[in-house]
């Protein structure tokens, strides 16, 4: 297929990388395009403006936040889109963007599809993201190559785009929530002198499996929170997207302002770039400790 | 080997039961002595007063509550015990009376061993249970053939009695931190018309295997809190003895703090008796829902 | 002195009604202009432009909050406003829009200063708002016979105009934190029997002084939320600026966050027009009474 | 009158002394006689015994907490007591037993009266302590004379004794949580580079008025904690007690629940001596200042 992508930052070279490989044709634009190099070598064409990027198959396009995505695709760039051009936005957005933008595209009549990626840098190299896709059902039948070179497994939410931003922010708030508990846990634990590595052993072989709780909990056994995995500043934006989600649906959630008050007493104190799982820090501080 | 048993509700039956099945002789001690046919039938002694079961190799205690255990292992009885006696205490009690048990054990030359078991009934009986130990270390060996007739494995934390309790109640924390969190959830994503059990089946295959967001999180999606496998009641008792513990070394906790006050709105809408997962209902009724 | 006003709502109606009464010439714009009709009988002339009423000594504008000051006072309107004319906004807006604002006048040579009141209609209808202002010293001077007629007290904070709106906020805060405060000790007490208003008349005799444990407590005591003095929905837009306030410097405000929580609550139950003591409700609602 | 009185801390030695220059005749009891001497000097009597204290018109207690009132007025202490005894307790204790205490009285034919006191040591040094009084009304009329000695002012409750309790209890929860709100708004306003001087000044000139935010804003604005009027240790214990009666009733309080987890934090880092004003330093912790 011939895609054209549009961001390429870790998350995002990572994902070209393999739909190049798969046997893809990908045109490339980055607002520094130095950053392409890699691809290039692999193969991709650099573009020198959007709307380059923006033909094609279908143009996926993995941007920082809401503001990135608003400054590069705007109005005059979906106004001058051929019609029936598929999009693809796999960045972490707010869902009122996310409802704004699918609007704007079927005005337009572009499809949108929604499709935020679940995994760290290192399962994006791997080709082993998870996809969690909502739009118009045929657009996705036809990226789905595409989603398959990326990922190891597309889940199809249905025809609202912005659900799957929903189920995404879900899914980061359920992980800050287990990395808060963690570290709360771990306060209490080290107040009774139980080394938290001991606790981890019998609660990851037996109730709480998965990644997340062996990640997290063992960066914060180690009190080693650097290098970062997913740093705590990208955590805050995470909560704070679904703070937001929540308030437009009316929707208290205490546990993440919870979360978004440790994540506050952790970047004030100059952890932000450190590992999400800092706020075990946060925790033993609040404990003294 | 000759084993005293002291508390035969549900969990304390079928523990009682498959520590007769592995070939041990059990002497049972119930203050509702009716409840034991069951065991009788199995082939268990049904004796009249606490200190009868209070002998032979070892003597295990499954009672309720703090309260329970404090009117039943009272200082007469720990007097009369005989000198090197073992006794197991298998309940969730909180950290001080572990300690001043602890002490109180090993003052009158008696071998005290904390031993909270972890899952529910459907595991007790089928002889899978998660042992946490801690106390004596040549205690602990003797009695482990017991402890494998109740439980599929056994982690020793350590020598002091109470940090098997502390591991305990901070493992019911994280259960119930995640319950709590599965529950916004939960609303946030009916707000915006997302099927929980579509989230569950992304969530679960991926970074929250396990048990614990598999369970709670389907009874949260199908609003389905009884019959109760775990009731709120007993979360609330387990999320007090973890504040209590984490307060006793001054270490704020306050993840806590919002499932402890969530568990008593459930209690107060007359929702203590259904299952722990009716913390979806309470974040479902803080939004309108 | 000739005096552009903008924004005739419930407050701003009253608050140029009393700029008229104290002799004051009152240029006033609204979007609706049909509800100047009693300002215009009582003096005030109704201009067809924002850029009419953005001249003379100086204008005063009270929009509901930022959107529609963004709509508003805009760049074209500050290009083409004359130079050294002083702009008041008396409006409760974000403190990243106050400084936005603060540039963008500074830039053009204009003056701005920032000046939200404390009261409700009935206090700006008697003169009787506190004023809190903060902006170039020189231009509140010359505005300061304008605040005389509006308030009854002008408290000069700063040179910054941004610190007047982090006061208000900050002020606000307080009032929700004790608004919500009442009315958890209201749901205590009636679970044990005692009545609000016998604990009110305590506590408002002697520690607690003031409109604000007065007011509100009253309403909480009689559980009577309307006719409303200040909307519930008016608090939450007050608590999320307050919350975006302290974010935007790194402080974790817990309280604010319960608020929060508990005005969504209110909100999505169908209260957002009752007054703010409505959390009185939410607490007992979550009492399950 | 002939009044025994027993527990002669700051507080007590204070009343106690009130009651003498009243002229009524003081029978002392504390279990640290030599604490008396200022009293005795001021003509009161020290007795040896408790049951000496416990006759007369009728006897006072202020004893620190729950474990010191319940080592002192036991069982036999109520058998042996005179029928119809008055015993009014002054003291800050939970709700649940004040109900005991209660009944207890009521069983052998006593008279309880809950009159928790509310004021600092040199509020009860002036005899200017506001008592909040519940229990039988025939004793409360008897002892009246006494209070008049202590108190400006006596609120009359009801019949219930720990109706007297649990107003105190929800008071000194509204204490706190403003306490803590002031704290969350100095570390906002800090962050903002406005002063909190500045802010205390305009808040408690017009909404916010009475000594609890002049008093602690006052030490929070001078980041002055010491010497403690009223101990954050003080503090904690109250905002236990406020939870735990709240608790009985199936009563959320989240406020209190954030007040809690503050002075744990405090206590944490060695500062529960200082004064409940510290929960200031807290909130700039937080915040990294």
């Amino acid at each position: 297929m011939d895609i054209g992508f549009i961001g390429i930052g870790e998350m995002g070279t990572a994902m070209a990388a393999n739909i190049l490989k798969a046997g893809h044709q990908v045109r490339v634009w980055n607002r520094s395009p130095e950053r392409a190099q890699r691809l290039v070598d692999a193969g991709a064409q650099v573009v020198g403006s959007v709307a380059e990027a923006f033909t094609g198959d279908a143009v996926f396009s993995m941007l920082a936040d809401d503001a990135a995505v608003r400054e590069v695709i705007d109005a005059p760039l979906l106004e001058q889109a051929p019609r029936g051009q598929i999009h693809v936005n796999m960045a972490t957005i707010s869902v009122t963007l996310a409802e704004e933008l699918a609007h704007a595209h079927a005005q337009r009549g572009l499809n949108y599809v929604a499709a935020p990626v679940m995994g760290r840098p290192d399962a994006a190299a791997a080709g082993k993201l998870t996809i969690v896709a909502a739009g118009p059902a045929e657009a996705i039948d036809r990226v789905q190559p595409v989603f398959d070179a990326i990922g190891q497994k597309t889940w199809r939410i249905g025809s609202l785009a912005q659900q799957a931003n929903v189920m995404k922010l879900a899914t980061n708030f359920l992980i800050g929530s287990a990395v808060e508990s963690l570290g709360e846990a771990a306060a209490m634990l080290a107040g009774h002198g139980v080394a938290m590595q001991d606790f981890l052993d019998v609660i990851t072989s037996g109730l709480f499996q998965g990644v997340v709780y062996q990640g997290y909990g063992k960066m914060i056994a180690e009190q080693r929170y650097e290098p970062a995995l997913f740093k705590a500043r990208l955590g805050m934006k995470d909560v704070r997207l679904a703070l937001a989600a929540a308030e437009s649906v009316m929707t208290p959630m205490p546990v993440a302002s919870v979360v978004r008050d440790s994540l506050l007493d952790a970047i004030a104190h100059g952890d932000g770039d450190k590992d999400f799982a800092v706020l075990g820090q946060v925790a033993a501080r609040r404990a003294g400790r």
